[in-house]
């Protein structure tokens, strides 16, 4: 008889990559996903580093290389994170990984034995609570407003919670809420964290992403005592099917995170490794997400006036400044789950926003992508939207 | 204060990737590694991919694409395995890994409770210990001889033992033996697994390497209850560097592994896929593996001929059929780890064979691989190490 391991139980097929296939049907009108715009990708560039690896190094890109990824990548990393996000770092305190969800996956297993507490915003990415999933945590969720975490609270949860193994946060325009957490609030999770000497795994693949008002540092550049793990990714700012992004730690904490790479697959693809490296020495990578930028703070303004147009009153949204999502809502009577499936009849589609509650609940909410869908397909898509959701609201 | 999850305990680093970095010294003639032989690479062919699949695909292969992996390889995938492997599968059956590796760690995650059993040959492969240690499990070693694991030293540890959740076999040129099991032993094999059934983990990276004898069935075309998972990868008979192999499995089983990698990293890297693929539509890929056994088998010869003029009386070595290992037995006082030291003073390099066994012993072996030096690299890296053997033997 075959016996899975009890982790099995805990683990179901992500909504969302179950939604993505559904919504690949070309005449679906897609929110759901979190896809960067695919017309904007640099690939001509890229095409260019390819040939330029293959012709230069072509025996050493198709060769195992070592599992912490290669020196010149790491490097242009540590360079990017000191200008982007005022982290200081050496290469010694980088990992490469196949895109942030590994180092999502990874800090579950560094961290967590079966029980123990993780805390995350509520509500929070739906990945990362999958990838921790895996080792059977308990979730306490730590209420937010429309500035993120509320600290408050989170040092309440903390005075009175056993077991609390890591802190996991995505405090730049957060998925799914679009939500940023101000300056202030930043430096007081610090003094807590410091207080408490609790990890924080620090998500930010959106960070770069920012369409109005100021840069604010990261966790990670005001973290004095090496509790911050910070994650980054190429998959927002380049493209994510190379599967490259990064751990950010220190070095006792990184050297975890190796051990944890070595056994899961040996190391990042060297290829992969070796063309998006080609591609930031030919090219100033800044320049391509200016466009990014451009384009997307365009969609996001399409999707919210035309939100304010076509939805029927009572339903709220957030007013993201960058990254890919905002979120909807609705009054708490209603279930998004079944406004998605009569949205899906009208060729429309978002995600639910239950399953970002790690412990349920806040059915009346959903999450929308706004990066990837060009300015009429927004337009029809959230006039079908307001249709559905005023038919279905009470009167 | 920062706490690791228990698991960390077992982990450490891999002896292999240590050494692979101490050998990367240029003038170290390393038998150490795995690594296929760089200069075979067809960097050409792997060029003229990319630029096809840039000019044809671009933006897919930039993009976020499914978990399971892409149609196009995944049909590639079944032939192959129809034709070299004799494994009748449908593309529903095959999920797309990074490496092995990949495919190994998610077993020991779908499989494995803290404290379960896991049989494995003794020696086997250190990758696999290491990725299965992860979850903490109890390995039990079955004993084996010239021809592989002993059936019945392997019914007589079934019957005796509780809690035996997966057995992890490499049933062709093994790492790090370099032994074949016989057609007799796998119907054996198969016979006391379907009696029992136990989940199987058949690794088979190189059986497309074989340079004599008769291709065997591999245990996955015998397996009629569905108990075997079937590991293959294009490390070895294309290149390592794009990170791709495969998981081959029952639905009910492969449901599990597609749960793991939603979590672990969403999917298998878009591009390396697309240029995998492209590279088997313009290229058999036969060809290349044809010109990489002849090069290899040249390569044992060469090996096995300057160890026997090389090596002093008393030490044992097999004579693999295939594959990239042969395995040497020293007299019992000695220890390879010892000899090793030596043997890096006179710049040659191989793995100490005791890390091949997951509880320990059998210091007196080593494990060296031949498909990466040339012939005269091999001959002055024998001659080396036998005058350390000849100096550090008792007379």
């Amino acid at each position: 008889m075959v016996k899975f391991a009890d982790r099995m139980n805990q683990l179901q097929g992500s909504e969302i990559r179950e939604l993505l296939k559904l919504t690949q049907q070309p005449d679906i009108i897609s929110f759901a996903g979190g896809l960067p715009a695919k017309e904007l990708f640099p690939v001509e560039g890229m095409k260019e580093a390819a040939l330029a690896v293959m012709n230069e190094n072509g025996q050493e890109a198709m060769q195992y290389s070592t599992t912490e990824g290669i020196n010149p990548l790491r490097e242009k990393i540590v360079a990017r994170m000191k200008a982007k996000n005022g982290i200081d770092a050496t290469i010694d305190n980088i990992l490469i990984t196949n895109g942030s969800q590994q180092g999502l996956d990874f800090s579950g297993r560094v961290f967590l034995n079966e029980g123990d507490v993780v805390l995350m915003e509520s509500p929070s990415y739906l990945g990362a609570i999958n990838a921790f999933q895996a080792n059977c945590p308990k979730f306490v969720e730590v209420p937010t407003d429309n500035n993120g975490m509320i600290m408050s609270e989170l040092e309440k949860i903390i005075q009175t919670t056993e077991n609390i193994k890591m802190i996991y946060v995505i405090p730049d325009f957060q998925n799914p809420t679009g939500r940023t957490w101000p300056l202030e609030r930043r430096k007081q999770f610090m003094e807590i964290i410091n207080k408490y000497e609790i990890p924080v795994i620090e998500d930010n693949p959106y960070g770069e992403l920012r369409f109005e008002g100021e840069n604010m540092p990261s966790l990670k550049s005001l973290d004095t005592k090496g509790l911050v793990v910070f994650l980054g990714t190429f998959s927002k700012i380049l493209a994510p099917g190379y599967r490259l992004g990064w751990v950010c730690a220190s070095n006792e904490i990184l050297e975890k995170y190796n051990f944890i790479k070595q056994g899961a697959d040996l190391q990042p693809s060297t290829v992969s490794q070796l063309e998006v490296n080609k591609f930031m020495e030919l090219y100033n990578l800044d320049d391509h997400v200016a466009k990014i930028k451009e384009v997307y703070g365009h969609r996001r303004d399409v999707m919210l006036a035309a939100m304010k147009r076509e939805f029927p009153e009572g339903i709220e949204y957030t007013h993201p400044e960058g990254g890919l999502f905002t979120w909807v809502v609705l009054p708490e009577y209603m279930n998004a789950r079944e406004v998605a499936l009569e949205c899906i009849k009208e060729k429309v589609a978002y995600v639910p926003g239950g399953s970002f509650f790690p412990n349920g609940g806040h059915e009346n909410t959903f999450r929308m992508n706004y990066s990837c869908m060009p300015d009429d397909k927004i337009e029809q898509g959230i006039a079908s939207l307001g249709r559905v959701l005023k038919a279905m609201m009470k009167k």
